[in-house]
């Protein structure tokens, strides 16, 4: 990294270091650093100032066992120090206008609400997973909990307008994975407008060795899947159908 | 703050003192720069890697101040050095997995993937945020450019199964704003479960006083509002209703 100020080094090594960490230490994360964490994810952005997310640090050990199992016994989410759901959250919301004694339902109910909500969680998690690791933590973020969403709100006590987007695994890490590939910065950053993607055909299947190069290395050749063939598999049958009547029973109509 | 170990301390201080910066200097950001904040975004985790986002890069002065203005006058959108406008992308999945002969639209149809693709695109954003003030720049998320979603798409030429989620300014800094306070951490932040909200009632008003007290000294006393007053002024009136036909029209029908 050439030219690049001093002060942003250690930042850009750090996340352009991530990976997912799903094996992690039984040591235990200070309180302090969870609160620091929790802190700098407060920091970022939001839409208007709403606020709309709220984060459960799950630490007891029978619902990190159950959340494992909702999100398709993924252990590591037991295994894990501490568990993190963000929920996306206009329950505060309402009841603060309610306080005041105004009615926002008809807001609340819009998609556009719901994109806001989705979005804060969310950058919120990204804040706070860049803090974990600034740490020493390793992080793995586990959208699983939404094979059992209806499960996981009652097991957390969502009250209504409150949906679980995903959960954060936080640990120290016992692990030291290698870097998945991503795409190349041609096929999803472009200047000025979206071009035809036929002119980032031959990086796409440049990207697709990559990928099989990377699983045959580390598979010692058993798996030999690029991207394409990956994304066939992930996509082919639909994952998660209940997520429309399950928001909606939520409080979330996305009308 | 003690017992912080030292290579988390610049991160820590960095997230933690996010202000959005709205006025920007006539510098302009070296290509290396961009090119290495995108980096950062992009090594954001991602669901199943399916990597459902887009990044467009607008640097043309013509189309900045055309955006600026379906973001509903917001003059820095022009006057910004870089704007980046963060798209939820499902058209390049459409694309790899029709070149293998596969037909996933049930799939990228559903509102799951919808939820995948926007906080995709949310995570990479914070990244690059993150990098961007690393490097010493400013920047402002541009919700704004959901005004006007079908303008925005056109002029940046989004293909189906596409959409803009929101912009960012990026520029040299200036301004030198306060930080907005945010929630107290017992309001956003709860272990094990979601508590009765009358319990954290009074820290919700004692966050009120302290945004009033925020307005009245940034505004030398014009503005008094508290958070609850701000919410009931924002939520009064649904904002951005066409979403959901938008998104229906672009191919995501959230089903």
């Amino acid at each position: 990294m050439t030219n690049i100020p001093n002060q942003a080094k250690q930042v850009v090594q750090l996340l352009q270091g991530h990976r997912s960490i799903r094996k992690f230490t039984t040591d235990q994360i200070p309180s302090e650093t969870i609160e620091r964490i929790i802190h700098c994810a407060q920091m970022a952005s939001t839409s208007s100032h709403v606020q709309a997310y709220s984060i459960i640090g799950v630490t007891d050990q029978d619902l990190k066992r159950k959340l494992a199992e909702y999100a398709g016994n993924q252990t590591y989410v037991e295994t894990c120090a501490h568990f993190l759901v963000f929920c996306a959250d206009l329950y505060r919301l309402n009841y603060v206008t309610k306080s005041k004694g105004v009615d926002v339902t008809e807001t609340l109910e819009t998609t556009e609400k719901f994109i806001v909500a989705t979005v804060d969680a969310a950058l919120a998690a990204q804040n706070a997973a860049v803090a974990a690791e600034a740490h020493g933590l390793g992080v793995v973020y586990i959208g699983g909990i939404r094979n059992n969403p209806d499960k996981v709100a009652q097991l957390l006590q969502l009250p209504e307008k409150v949906y679980p987007v995903f959960g954060m695994c936080l640990g120290y890490p016992a692990q030291d994975p290698e870097q998945k590939p991503r795409l190349p910065q041609s096929c999803v950053y472009f200047e000025n407008g979206y071009p035809d993607i036929h002119t980032v055909a031959e990086d796409l299947k440049q990207y697709d060795q990559e990928v099989k190069q990377y699983y045959i290395q580390r598979t010692k050749g058993k798996r030999q899947d690029t991207w394409s063939d990956m994304m066939v598999k992930t996509l082919s049958t639909p994952s998660r159908t209940h997520m429309k009547s399950f928001l909606e029973k939520r409080g979330f109509p996305l009308k």
